[in-house]
Formats: C-alpha cells, sequence, structure tokens
C-alpha cells in the first residue's frame, strides 16, 4: 500500500504562482499572481531571483489565503539547486518552521502530500508546501553554462522559470471547497535511460508505476478523475506514459493533462515542452486551481514526476532513478 | 509552537550504523553494525561508497529490526550530495516508497521527526529514517579537491565517514520501549557567519532556536532530559550553544553531549570534532542507541543541526542558514 488516505480530508486554503516572461506568454499568463518582464526579477544573479520568485509565491499565497505568515505552522519546500538554496534561503525570511524536501521536480505533490498528512494527522494547522525553478540557473548547474550556446536536441524539455506556493489548512473550519483526500507516495523507478537531455523519457516509467498503485490502492479507474494531470513529462514522456499504462490496461489518454506539454506555446526552443520543478507548481497553483475553484474540474489526481540525478552521478555513468508522487484533490460542497 | 506531540509515541525498533576506519577508531567502533577498514567500500568514487554505506545501514536497521524490506511502508533520507544521489540511489535499490529530504545534517532529526508522524497519524506502519555522509566526497564538493593539500583552519570539523538508519514503528504491537514522543521542527536561523569552516559557529544559534523552542512548547527543562544531544556542532560550537542558552537563562552544562564532539580520539586534522550528516546518525544509531535500549539514557533529546549552504550560495557573497530540528525520546516499561 503506498497510498495514504486523509480522514478529514485537509483543504487548499489558497495558491500563489510567479513566472517568467516566456511562461507567461503561453496560457498560464493569465492566471499568476506575478508575470515577470524580466527574468532576473531585479536580482543580480539567477539563483536569486529563482530565490526571489520563491519567496513572492509563499508570502503571496498566504496573503491570498488570508493569513499572516505568523499563522503559518510550517513551510514545507525545495527546488533543483543544490543544497536547495532557493527553498532555504527564502525559508531565511520567515518565522515558521522549514522541513526541506528533495523530489526534483516532484516537490511541488512530494511537499503537498507530506503538508495534508500533518495537517490530518493534527500536527500543524496550516502549512505551505511550495517550489519553483529557473531556466538559467537549471541550465547552468545541469547541462551547459548559458554562454556556450550548446544546441538542444530535439528530445528535450526547457525548464520553466517560476515558482508556485499553496496553503494547506484543516477541514474543521475551513471555506475552501478543496479537499485532498489521498495521496500516494513513489517508489523510485529507473528504466536505464542515461540521457540527461531526455528527462520525460526516463521519468515516465516511475509516473506509470504511481498511477498504477494509486488505482490499485484507491480501487479506483482513470474515470474516476476528470483530470490526471502528470508534472512535467512533456509531450514525448506524455506518449510514453499512456503507452506504458495502456500496455497495464489503463487508458489514460481521454482525461491526461501534461503541465509541461500545455505550460509553452511550442515554437522553437522547448521542443518537448516544460519542466523543471517549477512546471507543475506555476501550472497547478495558476491555470488548475482556477479551474478546481469554479468547479470545472472537481476530481483531480496531480501527479508531479522528478528525475533524482546529478551531474555528479551522470558523470560516474549511472542512469537516471525518477520518482512520481501524486495528490487527489476533490471538489467538497459544504 | 514548533512541537508535535505524538499520542500513540511511535517506538524506534531498531537501527544500524557503519562507519569508516578513523571514525571506528573512536567510541562507535564498539557500536556499529560494520566498520570498514577501506573508506573506499570496495567502490571506484567516493560518492559510490557513501551511497553503499547508506543501503547497508538501511538494509541492516531492517534486518536488525526483523522486518524484510517490504514490510517497511516509506524511507524518509537524504544526505549532503548534490540531489541527495546517495539516497536517491540507495532508494532505488529498494522496493518502498522514497521521501527525499533535505536538512543538510539535521537529516537524521528530520527524517526521524517526519517518520515518527507518519507512524503516529496512521499513515504508515513501518518507516525508514536515514542519512549518511563521506569526508572525502563532501570535502570535494563543498571545500577543494583532496589533491591539492589544502590546510584546514583550526575551527574546521572532519566530516564523518558513516551511515545511519532507524526503523520506526507502531506503538501497538511493538516490543521496543524506546518511544518517541515529540519532535519540535526547527526555524531557519542565520546569524551571519560566512566562514565555510566555521560550521560550528554557524548551527549553534539555530540550535539553540530549537532547543529553547522544545522547552517552551513542553514546558520542559534542560533536567527533563538524561542526554542532550546535539548533531555536529563540535567543540567550539558546543561551547557556543551552552553560551547562548545560558544567556537565556537555559543551563545545558550539565547534560549536554554533542556528537560531533564526541566521534572522534581528536589528536590531529579533525580540529573541532565531526561534521556531517553521518556524524549524528553514525553516533545516535550506534552508541548511542546501545544506551537507550539499556536504559542507561532513559530521556534523550536528540537535535540534529544543518548548514544550508552551498558553494554557490557561499560564491555569491552569501552567510550561512542553519537549522535544527528535535526528536524527544523516551523509555517506556510495557
Amino acid at each position: 500500500m503506498q497510498t495514504v488516505f486523509f480522514s478529514h480530508a485537509p483543504r487548499i486554503a489558497a495558491g500563489a504562482s510567479c513566472a517568467g516572461p516566456k511562461e507567461c506568454a503561453g496560457i498560464v499568463g493569465n492566471y499568476v499572481d506575478k508575470a515577470l518582464s524580466d527574468d532576473l526579477f531585479g536580482e543580480s544573479t539567477y539563483e536569486k531571483a529563482e530565490r526571489k520568485m520563491l519567496s513572492f509565491a509563499i508570502g503571496q499565497a498566504i496573503r491570498n489565503a488570508g493569513y499572516t505568515e505568523e499563522e503559518i505552522d510550517v513551510l514545507i519546500a525545495g527546488d533543483l539547486l543544490n543544497q536547495i538554496i532557493s527553498a532555504s534561503f527564502a525559508a531565511r525570511e520567515l518565522p515558521m518552521p522549514f522541513l526541506g524536501v528533495y523530489g526534483a521536480c516532484s516537490t511541488m505533490a512530494e511537499s503537498l502530500a507530506l503538508g495534508a498528512c500533518l495537517i490530518d494527522g493534527g500536527y500543524v494547522r496550516r502549512a505551505v508546501a511550495a517550489t519553483g525553478s529557473h531556466f538559467s540557473s537549471a541550465e547552468r548547474q545541469y547541462r551547459y553554462p548559458l554562454e556556450l550556446g550548446t544546441t538542444r536536441p530535439p528530445q528535450s524539455q526547457w525548464t520553466v522559470t517560476g515558482a508556485g506556493a499553496t496553503v494547506l489548512e484543516r477541514a474543521s473550519g475551513s471555506s475552501s471547497p478543496l479537499a485532498i483526500t489521498s495521496a500516494t507516495f513513489g517508489r523510485v523507478v529507473d528504466f536505464g535511460i542515461s540521457d540527461v537531455n531526455n528527462m520525460g523519457a526516463a521519468m515516465s516509467p516511475a509516473c506509470c508505476d504511481t498511477v498504477l498503485a494509486h488505482f490499485r490502492d484507491t480501487g479506483r479507474d482513470a474515470s474516476a478523475y476528470d483530470l490526471i494531470v502528470t508534472g512535467d513529462l512533456g509531450a514525448l514522456g506524455s506518449r510514453i506514459l499512456k503507452d506504458l499504462c495502456w500496455e497495464k490496461g489503463v487508458d489514460l489518454q481521454p482525461n491526461h493533462v501534461d503541465c509541461g506539454e500545455i505550460v509553452y506555446q511550442v515554437v522553437e526552443d522547448e521542443f518537448q515542452g516544460g519542466s523543471g520543478a517549477g512546471c507543475s507548481a506555476v501550472v497547478f497553483n495558476s491555470y488548475l486551481l482556477d479551474k478546481l475553484r469554479r468547479g470545472a474540474c472537481r476530481r483531480m489526481l496531480f501527479v508531479a514526476t522528478g528525475a533524482l540525478l546529478s551531474t555528479v552521478s551522470s558523470g560516474q555513468g549511472e542512469s537516471i532513478p525518477c520518482i512520481a508522487h501524486a495528490v487527489s484533490i476533490e471538489y467538497r460542497e459544504e
């Protein structure tokens, strides 16, 4: 059993997001709390810009929920940078305890799931789950210095510049209809992909594993959800996911959507679409949260996927272990 | 309120540890499950050796508890390497779900606290909390290539080569008397220290903050514990911690011990003692767990401390944000 069930179904009080100019040219542009015109966000380095976006998203989510920072009991956050400095440094400015997590691009789902456990179990009243990424800081850390102008292969994705944060609170006393009813913790799956430009192919088996575990543990099938949202598989990874699930007798085709696939109006360099921890964080906390709030989507399985590689592991000839965590969100009438 | 209380007080079923030759020359040598004679552990790189130690500790802890890997519901682990590859790659070999955490050297306490929440809340039956570090992989990632032979300043500490893992289980049905009764989640505290060789000074204010929060939240004082164990402040950091607490009217002197201070027979290069995520993980899962099991220490506050820096944050002129998480462990008669 990989799935935990929340008998008191913690609520999503609010979310907030912030994204760069390239991202805001796409679908999320109409929904983010802050659309940047400058991807340095007025800072001197991309790492500081990434941190500032994350800080903004956390602060804005708390304000959107009508709380003050002092009313939040815990921040659960992580990011893609070495030693998750964006999250740690954002937490430094905040008064609440901090739990650092690392799940690469699965961080949004991991932090939501852990936050829901802490609230449902009665340990905290309110939690913020947050993550983000920045194209330029990720690119120079994981791949090549941007100044090199390295050609990107067609299977590659484009790391989203953006951050998202979600405020969770107890069901009792909450006016929000958006309930987290269960979460499925993923196992690490490695199908032997070693191409660091092909994240979608690497992550899709882990995503399939978690989705099937969720259906097995809950007794549900794909039709139980209006939307099954994956994190950042991109176009190629999404196709592989649907194929893998199909082979196991599960048809995701009718209601699957991938944040990486929809985040950009793919025109040139983005190739397979978006990736990065910020990808699912921004899409979830803008476009998807709007759909949920309006009741346009009433049952959503949110499955963020992460590739757990580092430059050192790749350099030492390792393939890419991946993971996916899933969170089930349902609209509940009062 | 930063402290969570466990009404069903999850139990420590067993622990296991593994440490390098330098570490085993000290006090932990008599207690570890595996004392390495070769700090490469038969591997070709230090990173692979670190991973193998962590894998060993996890597997051995599960065996020591009398379980199989299939009976463990979740692994909560992290480490110091970029993208926590030791934990992720160790998890790749295991069948249970994985929650990656990052708290630098506070990881042992963070993972124990989260595991206790998940068990006490009824979400999982058994969890493994684990972390580790390796002197040679940490040194080359955080500071200088070993081949340079850089002189170490007297305020520096020596990253412990070792790993530790703890199996937690539900109180009901457990034969273990070691109960986790509460946990205090730390806030990020930064006193402006920017010397990456002076971790003890950087971390002690965060440690003080968490210890005082624990006493405030629980209504206890230092005399409530037989031992207050800090993670890896080292000799200098421990002195600063005691001074900081003293200024706030709390006297830790009579029952404080620091894992970093006791792990080595300090003779030359280690200067202030041990550090690294493996420091508190090894000492806790060997020497301290033995004390607890025998009832020689019946109430322990275990406070692991972490410095949340990266080479990029230091290079960009930032000081070192730090954190500490605390776990209260009590011996309970059946």
